[in-house]
């Protein structure tokens, strides 16, 4: 079989769901062709290679490319010091005084060129590629403006021209309502409605539209005025919902057919049987939960038994994330939520992949896109048992 | 001023306790000569330098050189499946059958030698160095036999040949009764004083001697036996205390002025109150706590009121705290022990020096050993507030 390269004496962790727990292969080899696996199984099954390149893995385990489903990874400015100044017993007016907030956030941002947002942007990415991730999803949201949100979904994207990586965005203009609509919401939803979501589908700048459905955020009435728009435009859907309370805002999003629904800690057993109806995933992101001391977990084993998706994700933000580590999301989805370690690895790859309606990665199956992580390990549950520590050996994005 | 080195262009926290709070300085200057600190200041004041070399810092931060007072970085095996097996919703008796426990790392670490001992150790070391930590604390513990003990207390010196590192070693024989002695603890407690001490002791292989005090470990009766033993061969003292239940151990060990006492999530005002007039360091481990998902957390609050020194440390360990990240232990402080940026800065620095009994690092200032860590940051405070990111720009030990 000609291919381009091709990694011999490897152990697999396919994730592929036709094998067993992680689709683990002993004696593994994987070959590319084209920047698609041409092969991915057993040595002792695999065609003769006619590789222009061969790599020996000395044994080491490749699992696939990892992919960080939800981030909001393109913003300006700095919240370390509401951190800082909260720890010192700040009371929240202070912190506002002091210019913190997602209010702040959005200020910088606002006043950022699309370059500063590159340039912010990309320390944070290399910490993720460092890691492994070879798919991520960027979401706008700190911009609630046409313009400001346009600048940062192109920000976004204009990433993937500085790094070999998938780049997938998502517009989040239903993030906060801005200052300037402070005592009308309605008039910003029909803002985002009516001009952002037709101005960013035309400009084919998102690939989904997300809502922050919460009683701080946006209504349900609102939030599905704003997945219908975005049905209208051709566009995906997804919610981050239940994270304070239950608006029932996974169920409204399921039942619109979203990809994912995120956060569900305060999710309820409607919700999950919608969300399993619909083949909905469940997007989970215990860095926020870590990071807010949330106490509420995810219903992870209603979850289970239901049998929805699972997926992880960093949830990269400055105000309840600040977190750029796949490796401790699964960390944390284990020793805060109890994940297995076949779901903490699942979550990050082939359920992650779902959770962008992505059919074409996250497994080492023939056909699939080779995005692959090499890993100096003895054996996957390092990758999630382990706190700080990256044993990443080389990471391949479409066969390189 | 004649110098071997100087860092200009430079922020500094300089830790020093006559400054306020980080000790910062905006515009400074660090000078070493012969390893130690000729200078650390702001730029106005200082002397003009003769360098051999110098360094535009363009503006980065400078810290003292990191400090990880606590770790059980010597140890072989793998309890990575434990954990895999435990969250597959295994028994403890299940586990133990699996060959888990304590047990399992005694096992593996009496059969390794020395050179295996070190090769595992090194990439725990380096995750350590690559955030910049520059003095490191390593117990033994997991021999449990003289033999063992003093093979594991000798791989951990002999780290110091591989890396650019100040090693600190600590003999816990104390750790937990071995099989062998299952029946007559106290017949091994008589051998660790008996023999274990005076052999480190004259071997010269340990700074100081260690316990753990704990229903499951040994009792304060045993751990004074242990201290005095220690004293009689001139070995300073640390204990591991009140993580799990109050023992008392904390009052015991500072009332024989112990450098620290360490976990401490059941201290109690009384051991408070002993450990402020002793001076003894209270050295939190929040990845024990995050990682064995402990709800009690150490008293915090209180101990700020009474003047005891916090310390810092990863406790790395096979079984409750396989963490290796100084960043990410000053996170977890913050987060859920709500320590301040000062205090997680300090307990890294300056305080974890304090708790092994060095006075002569942990802080920017003449006359002390020039170990700096230089950071892409905006401010200080980033180095608490983000988690899985790693700013380090460059370590610096002995001035080089
Ligand atoms: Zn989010
Ligand atoms: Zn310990």
């Amino acid at each position: 079989m000609r291919c381009d390269r091709v990694w011999i004496n490897a152990r697999l962790a396919t994730l592929d769901p036709e094998r067993e727990g992680l689709g683990e292969v002993d004696r593994g080899v994987v070959a590319a062709l084209d920047g698609r696996i041409a092969y991915a199984g057993p040595q002792a099954e695999a065609p003769a290679f006619d590789a222009a390149q061969t790599i020996d893995c000395e044994g080491r385990w490749i699992t696939p490319g990892l992919i960080d489903p939800h981030t909001h990874l393109v913003f300006a400015g700095d919240r370390a010091h509401e951190f800082e100044l909260r720890l010192a017993g700040a009371s929240y007016e202070e912190i506002a005084r002091a210019g913190g907030g997602i209010v702040s956030t959005m200020t910088a941002t606002r006043a950022a060129s699309k370059a500063d947002l590159v340039a912010t942007a990309l320390p944070r990415l290399d910490a993720l590629i460092a890691e492994g991730v070879t798919t991520v999803e960027i979401k706008s949201g700190y911009g609630l403006s046409l313009e400001a949100e346009l600048k940062c979904l192109r920000a976004a994207r204009a990433l993937a021209d500085h790094r070999r990586i998938d780049i997938r965005t998502t517009l989040l203009a239903a993030h906060a309502v801005p200052p300037e609509f402070r005592h009308d919401p309605d008039s910003y939803v029909d803002l985002v409605c009516s001009q952002m979501i037709p101005a960013v589908a035309a400009a084919g700048l998102a690939d989904a539209v997300d809502v922050f459905c919460e009683t701080i955020g946006f209504t349900r009435a609102q939030a599905r005025k704003v997945f219908e728009a975005a049905h209208r435009h051709g566009l995906k859907i997804k919610i981050h919902a239940e994270q304070l309370s239950n608006q029932n805002g996974a169920a409204l999003a399921a039942g619109l057919m979203a990809l994912s629904a995120d956060h569900l800690e305060h999710l309820d057993a409607d919700g999950i049987e919608t969300m399993a109806a619909s083949g909905t995933v469940a997007t989970l992101l215990p860095g926020a939960y870590y990071f807010t001391r949330e106490h509420q977990c995810p219903p992870v084993e209603a979850l289970r038994a239901a049998g929805v998706p699972m997926a992880l994700a960093t949830d990269c933000n400055p105000g309840t994330s600040p977190l750029t580590s796949p490796l401790l999301v699964m960390n944390m989805a284990a020793t805060l939520f109890r994940m297995t370690v076949e779901e903490c690895l699942a979550g990050v790859t082939r359920e992650a992949a779902r959770a962008l309606g992505l059919s074409d990665r996250g497994v080492l199956r023939i056909g699939k896109v080779c995005d692959l992580a090499l890993w100096d390990i003895e054996r996957p549950a390092e990758l999630v048992y382990r706190m700080g520590f990256n044993p990443l050996h080389a990471r391949v994005w479409k066969g390189h």
